[in-house]
């Protein structure tokens, strides 16, 4: 009997990446497209010529019995994408998002089952069944990427909510009244914590230790990243490091309130900026014991994702269409 | 064959409220007790000779099968009381904070199935199964009484958590660096939104505008309820307006947060506070709007308990007990 295969897909806002992954969890062929059409249908044309390609090179390993797929707005309920402020495609070309009914039309064309979900959800799921979190009912994901994410898990499963859109932790408010946000509030925990909020803060700090030397004005003004403040960082530029520990304390802040609705084991985290850990973790830590309930103080772990960063993204969305 | 009766308990800061429910959902029989005993002993014995009391009357109508009580920190996994600074029989007669085990002690001297909950959690299901709620699989029940508490449901069930107490909501940060709060942390929920919060925002707006006059103004500054703000609004009181308006500002800034996480299909008030709604609701809402995502901009229900306070808890304890 052939083997039972399932395929994962994480659309990202620059990159869609697919894998086909076996009942062990292990991705066994995986290949990557771009997301940056413009239209709609020469994206899906694109993923479906992808989906078959990968299912035909896996097809001596086993079928490939559904998928699941991981992108930003994903709904599970709907198995649309709505409203994808980072996806070209999305828009109905007036520049008004649209929502995507993906599953559908990627079943359309596969004769698949489809899965749809967040992407935040997807790493999440990942965690849960090949990551740190294995074993875990309760825990909290938090993905620090160009934006922030959330997939939040209660006993054992991810929570949806009435409508399919729960875990938007990174519009929450970490600063009242604080920076502009591109989904149009202000102070936004993403506007501080995220890769973006990241390079924000430089500017800040830049500007107003104007006197004060640092490698990082060497770098363009306007484009600074979180990389270039983690290598000077690593060299130990004090403004790089001042940047990273308000960072931290702005996270761990709102982390103290998020363990306050769900109570969870263990906070994950994820994505680019939690590989600049060693710099911001202890001021992270910090702030969340301080703003923490007594019964909580010393109790929520802080873990951080072991499984590289694609991986977990497609081996999560793969676990939907198990 | 006798009707099977349950038994829900509603220990509360001042007093201790029983009822029998039938299957109906009716309170077929109740009494009340005080909780200002010193001595946990004290308590146990006067909790108990009511619970007994309380079998007895109601012996002809069916067999009561089980006890849920709903307490503030009461915790579903352990039936435990645990850190309650309101109640003094949870103290250690050092002035420590103890953890009661209230479901083993009620059980040993009742020989019937016990089970704890929150306060918050147990007016949630009441609601769920006889209230505003009814039918409802997603959504989160404030609390508006001394304090601020909560209880979230998701997908049908009480949100527990790792450990039993999550649905802290009331000690999130509406502002930071605010009010110092009891609980040790400052500009908790709680300080603004509770009616001991109404009390220091009457006492701030009275302060900060020595020369406005105010209906206020005759009662004694200290001890001001939101009783006398709510009668004081209802005859047109300026000072007393504002002191709502701004309640209802706090609240709907951190409502919006809440939604966040768990995208429920309602938020559902209740609690003394919730009585003057027609003072604090349309600010509530447009401050819950203004700092809410578009995907959920008008769509979030705001409901208010139909059931008597005493009620809800009952019922709600209750629940727990089938």
């Amino acid at each position: 009997m052939a083997k039972e295969l399932v395929m994962g897909i994480d659309v990202g806002g620059q990159s869609t990446k697919l894998g086909v992954v076996n009942e062990e969890g292990e991705i066994i062929a995986q290949t990557v497209i771009s997301s940056l059409q413009e239209e709609l249908i020469d994206y899906i044309t694109e993923l479906t010529k992808a989906i078959k390609t990968l299912i035909a090179d896996t097809a001596k390993e086993g079928k490939v019995k559904g998928i699941g797929i991981g992108a930003p707005n994903g709904n599970y309920y709907n198995g649309t994408v709505e409203y994808a402020p980072n996806l070209k495609w999305s828009y109905d070309g007036h520049g008004n998002p649209t929502i995507v009914q993906l599953a559908s039309l990627v079943k359309s064309f596969t004769n698949l089952p489809v899965t749809v979900t967040n992407d935040a959800n997807a790493a999440a799921m990942g965690e849960m069944a090949y990551g740190v979190a294995r074993g875990m009912k309760n825990f909290i994901m938090i993905t620090l990427g160009t934006g922030v994410g959330s997939g939040i898990v209660i006993n054992g499963e991810i929570v949806y909510g009435h409508d399919g859109f729960a875990g938007e932790l990174g519009h929450t408010i970490a600063i009242r009244d604080g920076r502009q946000c591109n989904c149009g509030l202000k102070g936004c925990l993403e506007t501080y914590c995220s890769a973006m909020g990241v390079r924000r803060t430089a500017q800040k700090i830049l500007s107003q230790n104007p006197d004060k030397p640092s490698l990082l004005r060497e770098v363009d003004f306007e484009t600074i990243s979180s990389k270039d403040v983690f290598d000077a960082a690593s060299k130990g530029d004090e403004i790089a490091v001042e940047i990273f520990k308000t960072t931290g304390q702005i996270l761990g802040r709102s982390l103290a309130d998020f363990v306050k609705f769900s109570a969870p084991e263990a906070i994950v985290l994820f994505g680019g900026l939690a590989k600049a850990k060693k710099f911001f973790h202890d001021d992270m830590v910090a702030a969340m014991e301080e703003n923490q309930l007594q019964i909580w103080k010393g109790r929520i772990k802080i873990l951080y994702s072991s499984l590289k960063d694609s991986d977990a993204a497609i081996l999560g969305a793969s676990a939907l269409a198990w």
